[in-house]
């Protein structure tokens, strides 16, 4: 179970409860785990929620129901829960609870399959109009809330500690693997559940690909390394990424990895209130640019962190039918800065920090230095 | 990338024309990434496939171009490949590939979201006429090829060689969490990818809990220690549990343990071709059962092993809306047979181990003994 006090989850039951009363639904299915751990504490692996205008209806099976009993009477306690044991398939036991006074029901489109809900609809049989929707809970999730701000700033800071022990484990002569393995001790050892993802170590060559896979490839003199890794804190993701050269850096290393952290640094000047997060990535690609590497910069400058290591506010370039979504960020948003320069052959480099928007402008969360390190 | 040989995506992807043209479709959509990885040997997190009779069209971003050029000339490479290159929403550039002389198209109603489903609907505005289909490649996966099978036993033969480190690693004084850490640092050390999932420790009490997750409990003189942990091998999992006893097991924990093991054996010989998967369940139950441990054996015995970690067939007994694929088990099948007995308060056993279903019978590919362990 998670650790959000019982007070800010009924904060967040209230928000849910007035976007239902908005769209005049009687209640709203929550099929998304995260979505569910949001609103509950919840942290296994099967539940489906009904949050209606009094009741959280909590539908788990046997294997759960001693986890959520032991939030009973904790600082930590779902308020106005009610367990709903699940003996065979959830969807079956949905459409039975929901077969009682309940008639315009939501459900949340992105995160039921096709098959889900027209075996639902089959089964419900008019019963119950299904309504779909979408980011209700998600749009409470982008701005985070003080218990939120406090897990993520402590969970940056742990992260922030294992980037300056990561730092010794590259070493001539041991594989991105090897590599790879001792940064994923590190994040555990530092008190995370686990990492946030697969761990990134790309080195030469490799570093040119923004998602490589670390290899049998071993660390060698004259190399650039991108060193990529997350952590789960009590359930909130962080993400950071540094690149350090083994051994001097030759001059044009020198010139990328101070353009990339230049853009890097003007990227977090541009963090405000009210900024668009397009006008966000465009202060990272103009920087780079003034450099001649825009176009080594294929990807966007960051991503929302918190439950899921990938959510919203995208810090991207506006793309059609993709970037659709609010524009301006807001204090109390949290997200990653992440510019770099990948050049085909030669190898490459990105800096990665996270960063919460405060009523003042920016607070950097991940401290770690950003100087280039040469092994 | 993966390593199924050309050879046996073609056999994969015939399999699949045959289904396409039984059903009338001119084409299927696949969008769950483990039916890609099946057809295409692609293990990146972001692509969609179009399978017709003649070619295999692969949507995909920048960012894994080069993965895929790379396959080419190899004994890995996908036949009749063409490389579709998504710059935008993944979905917009599937609507306006399909926007051509195709009309019926098969689209995985288990793996597209209710919302993708409507906005893919909408844009194709009757252009073509989407039809949902379920388990066709999915009924592909299930009976494993020669490339998966070896694939498979050399992985669990790995993963045997782990459960024997990883008794050495339990020891008095130590957390879970450092246990399940030093686990998990033995299986990447064993060439496997990544952990399958997050690894178990339980002890004591906790040993109680099916699904325990690791935490800050001391292992104790007197434990029973359940641990389940796996590893992907180049891109097939494989997953195994051993219950150890801290000191001298007394004499409750000797019968429960023998109860158990008993239990995994009749399992184990009662898996042969065309045999019923909920017989094979049975076979545990009714061992426990003469023991008086049926109602300490809440889950099922067993679940397929392959791409995914839990897939088809599951082993376990016959629940309405829940099991309603096919009973009997087939030669090529790969899956689990993990009985346990967990009473409240006082602890669990568990063992686990995996099975290929062959044309003469069983053969059980993870060879750790079966003894109970005392340390």
């Amino acid at each position: 179970m998670a650790h959000a006090p019982s007070a800010a989850l009924s904060r967040r039951h209230e928000a849910v409860r007035a976007e239902i009363a908005a769209r005049g639904l009687d209640a709203l299915v929550v099929t998304s785990l995260p979505n569910i751990l949001y609103l509950t504490n919840f942290t296994g692996s099967a539940a489906i929620v009904v949050i209606d205008a009094e009741r959280v209806s909590f539908l788990t099976d046997a294997r759960y129901v001693t986890a959520i009993d032991d939030t009973r009477g904790t600082p930590h306690e779902c308020p106005a829960l009610d367990v709903v044991i699940v003996e065979g398939s959830y969807d079956a036991r949905l459409a039975e609870f929901l077969r009682g006074s309940m008639r315009r029901i939501g459900f949340e489109a992105a995160h039921l399959t096709f098959a889900r809900h027209h075996w639902l609809t089959k089964t419900l049989n008019g019963a119950v109009e299904p309504i779909a929707t979408e980011h209700i809970v998600e749009d409470l999730r982008v701005v985070k809330d003080d218990y939120e701000i406090f897990t993520l700033r402590e969970a940056a800071r742990r992260l922030s500690r294992v980037a300056e022990r990561v730092v010794a484990t590259v070493r001539r002569g041991r594989s991105e693997r090897e590599v790879a393995l001792a940064i994923d001790t590190h994040i555990r050892q530092a008190g995370f559940t686990k990492c946030a993802f697969d761990t990134i170590v790309a080195s030469g060559p490799h570093a040119a690909l923004p998602h490589a896979r670390p290899g049998e490839r071993t660390i060698t003199e004259g190399d650039l390394v991108v060193l990529d890794f997350g952590g789960v804190y009590d359930s909130y993701c962080v993400d950071l990424t540094r690149t350090v050269s083994v051994g001097k850096a030759a001059a044009r290393v020198r010139e990328v990895y101070e353009a990339v952290r230049q853009a890097r640094n003007r990227a977090v000047e541009a963090v405000a209130p009210g900024r668009s997060r397009f006008e966000i990535d465009r202060a990272a690609r103009e920087s780079l640019a003034s450099h001649g590497l825009d176009k080594a910069f294929g990807h966007g400058t960051g991503h929302g962190l918190g439950i899921e290591v990938h959510e919203d506010p995208r810090i991207t370039w506006k793309r059609p039918d993709v970037d659709t979504r609010d524009e301006a960020v807001a204090a109390g948003m949290v997200f990653t800065i992440e510019p770099g320069a990948y050049i085909p052959g030669w190898g490459g480099v990105r800096i990665e920090d996270d960063v919460l928007v405060t009523d003042a402008g920016v607070e950097v969360l991940t401290d770690a230095s950003t100087e280039l390190m040469e092994l």
